[in-house]
């Protein structure tokens, strides 16, 4: 597999299907979730509400389940949407935001990877390592916790729950079963701008809904990454995080195949 | 009437009396609805809490009802405050946002539309379909309908509810009983933003806060449009939907009524 | 006091310490604020869920409590997350968005007051003067009353409550028991961006996050006003307020010392 060329292609569907995206997800960050998945060309649908997230997940392409803040009964919602979503074989991308940093969270995390059928998993290394049963002290919804091990981490949990995990930091870890992939793209400004592993989990939502999960998984967290780093190259004089917040969506919206290529710095580091 | 020295007027009458806009709104939009209301020269307040909408209402210039994320009591507050200003004769602008996407949304669109007496109902196609009784296939909150013969579904539903019926789409129709105008503004990128239908909603209420509704809903669809011409315009470079987005925002808090005269592409098609 | 050393070296600390700022806020602004504190050199994480508050507030350097949207148990949980900070010494900021507006707020207003010790409130005139028992009309959540007697107000509320009272508008009034301070920075623009009274609040707390109070709140209402006058002078053809709102976060996100020396208006007016 040409992992570049396998990229641009889902682009390219992504543009061409305009798939539906139904989210689930948190009020911080919800609409900059529907602006990067308009900007990538998707279509987004944000309802959280138990009455109608069944009927609505039926005619989306892909379904994003982000716990970023626990509302009521969006967990219920969540296994509700995620069940349809699993018999309808519509790929469901979770976003475990802020595991391990309260019961809630944890508990919630837990119920939906033992509950719901999922595609992909995308989270920080101390998210991840919560649902892995790594118990490690966390601060927040921030990532603190190492990098070390992350990959076996990631491979051990992508193959008890057979699905793709994607650890996002400083180098991003791609898994699943016998696969890993290192994505070197990003900059440090990206931690600075709230919802930019939200936006990530939707952009890997959008190319999940047009075809193979893994590579799904590998562009959503690649354009987001190769964003940050057209958004930041572009910052003059006073220009800061309000611009540079701007112009990530910008760049995100100017995506090609091409910028791919000029830009990725996506390696594989185990399978075939 | 010259149409375009009666939304000037209704601008200015915006920017001398600063309509109190009340919005009952979905999460993901609402801070760029409270933004352009700020941009055009009113003031937002978005409280959905059923303890204090009809209070809240009471001292308001008008009334927006947004049904894009319906979240627990939501349409019952939107009842509430929608008869406490049906009471005190604040016009009501009602946005059905995916109405016909799923049984909740058109169960809540057509309860509101039974129980309240609206001044502006804005939608898409398919939204406006949805309440006139007219069944279709839509796909998500975005209409995917055809515009043929929106311009009677709008009238009829417009004197059915002794309202104004505002479609929003390549070619806009604005109707009442008996009067129809169609407006040609606009620019593609609009629909890759998220909530530009919600903000032209927001918009008309802030006109229809000061004046006549049919002029309101007229000057409202026309400002995003116009706004949406102007943004694409300014765009450089490598800008892209972020900074698009950015200029939507200059050029409605710029808009006065030269820009109406310059831009204004404003016909009436049926009436007096 | 140096207090324009006092606010650099505040500033100082919130870039090097990252405080978590745990903010229970309304669905309108909650991504700004999000952003703001991040922009400053916070962390921030905004969950309001009953649930969780309370572990969440634990691991926390100040806690947000921002009535602007007034959904459900929020009340409720920002009791349960006030009292948990006040127990572990966490400073409270309190942000009486639209107090007097409704009774609902009012009451929610009065509850907090009686119920947490707060280390700072931070509020327009109209919500000060409700919190001190002093009734006067309110329209919506923006103040409509005059700034005589504010200064009084404050100490004399301060006092009561043993906390900072910062009155925000034209001249910021930054009062605590026998020492007031007036801030004349800003621009009459900052009014026209949803939000900037609940982005002062965030900036507040995090300064109080690593420090003392009074210069946090002298310290989070000066870099509001200084971006705010950044912003403005920074706009030049075209731009208006979406440029004016994304140069704000970028001159929060360029402070430093220099800047305030360079622009900062503070002025001890009663006090040893």
């Amino acid at each position: 597999m040409d992992i570049l060329q396998a990229v641009s292609e889902a682009l390219e569907q992504v543009k061409a299907k305009k798939p539906l995206v139904h989210q689930l997800t948190n009020f911080v960050t919800a609409n900059d979730c529907a602006n990067v998945t308009l900007a990538l060309g998707g279509s987004p649908v944000m309802t959280n509400d138990p009455g109608e997230v069944e009927e609505m997940v039926s005619f989306a392409s892909a379904l994003v389940l982000n716990i970023g803040t626990l509302n009521g009964q969006l967990v219920d919602s969540m296994i509700l949407a995620g069940k349809k979503a699993a018999e309808k074989g519509i790929p469901v991308i979770f976003d475990p935001v802020g595991a391990g940093a309260t019961r809630l969270r944890s508990t919630a995390a837990e119920r939906i990877i033992r509950e719901i059928p999922l595609a992909v998993i995308r989270g920080n290394m101390s998210e991840i390592k919560t649902l892995a049963g790594i118990n490690e002290g966390i601060r927040g919804v921030d990532s603190t916790a190492g990098q070390e091990q992350g990959e076996a981490v990631a491979m051990n949990l992508a193959t008890r729950l057979g699905c793709v995990v994607a650890i996002t930091g400083p180098i991003d870890i791609i898994a699943r079963k016998d696969e890993v992939y290192h994505i070197s793209n990003g900059h440090p400004l990206l931690a600075s701008v709230t919802g930019t592993g939200c936006m990530s989990t939707a952009l890997t939502a959008c190319f999940c809904g047009v075809g193979d999960s893994f590579i799904g998984a590998i562009a959503g967290v690649a354009t987001m990454g190769i964003a940050g780093e057209i958004a930041q190259k572009s910052l003059t004089g006073t220009e800061g995080l309000g611009t540079f917040r701007v112009r990530l969506i910008d760049a995100i919206s100017n995506m090609t195949g091409s910028t791919f290529q000029a830009y990725a710095k996506i390696a594989q580091m185990k399978g075939a």
